[in-house]
């Protein structure tokens, strides 16, 4: 029983270019080095795998489900992940997903009430750092990338986990992963969580 | 059934001086020309209508009521709107309403839960802008307006806005009306939502 | 029953720093002294109350008890505050509360749908103003005090209450607490809730 309620259940978001996945990747590392039963699940990916059960072969098939298949599949990602045992799961996700019709919630709350999460973090860094790291990534459309943009996705971001945070009690920490300091970042992440 | 799924509901918001009326009325056109079913409410006006049933004779009278009674009008006009068959409906309304007593939400989560809008969009402008535009406006006390306190109402509209969509699942857009240029804008709103 | 109806339950907040406190009470005072049944709770207290009924016997034991225990003594004091009876109680709490796992948000859902706030208001004051008053505080720790901290704390406060705002369908309202204005500010607090 008791195992039950201290049992974590972490959101990680990040804006593309803060190194959110490194930063994941050593968190679960030093958690799993120390004895503890750590794991890490991309929400897009579980999702993905709910999709395959019912035939959709690939991600542009599955975004253009209609919208009610959508959200069943969303719940379903969601109740896969609130059923893993390990003493904390980090679930690697967005407070926002960018689309032609604009910021798609991450963690819109039919997913949050499955998924009740007990920690929500916000991996970022300064724009400027995310600036240029989205500039070296030559899968990116260069000519879209701008300061201004930056700031405007971390506001959106931080709105959209306050409301997340609001409908289930749960706290917010924003931890900066600077370029080059990925292990005190890591630290960090796990003194939020308290494991 | 398919018809079910695919209507769409789009909230259409956006604080004065952005010009979203005009920019809604150029929308709806382009649509009926391209033979789309497609209207436009005025939130505020279909409450009103409610209440006329009830005997409230104007408006003032309507803001007079107890909060109970209006919560009952509100969710009255928001099944309206969501009865209503056209292939888009835009709701054109507001993230807030200022009032001696603060900023009302405009679309709290008890009318969302009826409405359940599919997409938000919010009519934006520079704050320069906004501001020429009102200072233009001679029905209103120009003494009251300031760049900052326009900046304001964007950042208060922005979090409520994220607040909405975290509650429904459905994605934000903002779009840019800037002076001159209301077919670009109304352009932008249809690919949007993708009709 | 009309008397239910117009009972005003008045949530209160603001970050370290703006003079919540001192306002509150001359709020309250003010109303007394022109006959009106006015109270003010701070919500720490009485959720403390709670705990100690249960054998929790200071605050550290208190924010050590298991996160469902402490969600059941947060909504024993809501039901609380939300059976008194006088004209306005004012509840004085946080937006978010600080600690080593981030920002816990002060009103949870779970919170507001018992207490069904009527009015948020946010005690606020230019953010130099809160930077001086917080390094005259020997209580504090002046090396962690910065302006740029306390910007981010009044984002996420604006947040936070928005979505607050969104969930229970009541405005909030900004009241500046300018230095050596207190009179004013309590007065701008009367008008805001129409007692």
């Amino acid at each position: 029983m008791l195992g039950l309620v201290e049992n974590k259940r972490v959101v990680i978001v990040g804006i593309p270019g803060v190194g959110k996945t490194t930063l994941v990747t050593t968190v679960v590392d030093k958690l799993n080095d120390d004895n503890k039963h750590a794991s890490v699940k991309s929400y897009g990916s579980v999702m993905f795998e709910q999709a395959q059960k019912i035939g959709v072969n690939d991600r542009d098939e599955l975004r253009k489900l209609p919208v009610e298949k959508q959200k069943e599949l969303q719940k379903m990602a969601a109740e896969e992940i609130s059923n893993l045992k390990d003493d904390v799961v980090f679930v690697d996700t967005h407070a926002f997903i960018a689309s032609k019709s604009g910021f798609y919630p991450g963690l819109p709350n039919h997913v949050l009430q499955i998924l009740q999460p007990t920690h929500f973090i916000i991996i970022s860094a300064h724009p400027s750092e995310i600036f240029d790291r989205r500039m070296k990534d030559k899968t990116r459309n260069r000519d879209k990338i701008s300061i201004g943009g930056i700031k405007n996705e971390l506001a959106i971001q931080e709105s959209m986990l306050s409301s997340c945070s609001v409908l289930t009690g749960s706290p917010i920490k924003v931890i900066l992963n600077n370029e080059g300091k990925v292990e005190e970042a890591a630290n960090k992440v796990i003194k939020t969580i308290g494991v």
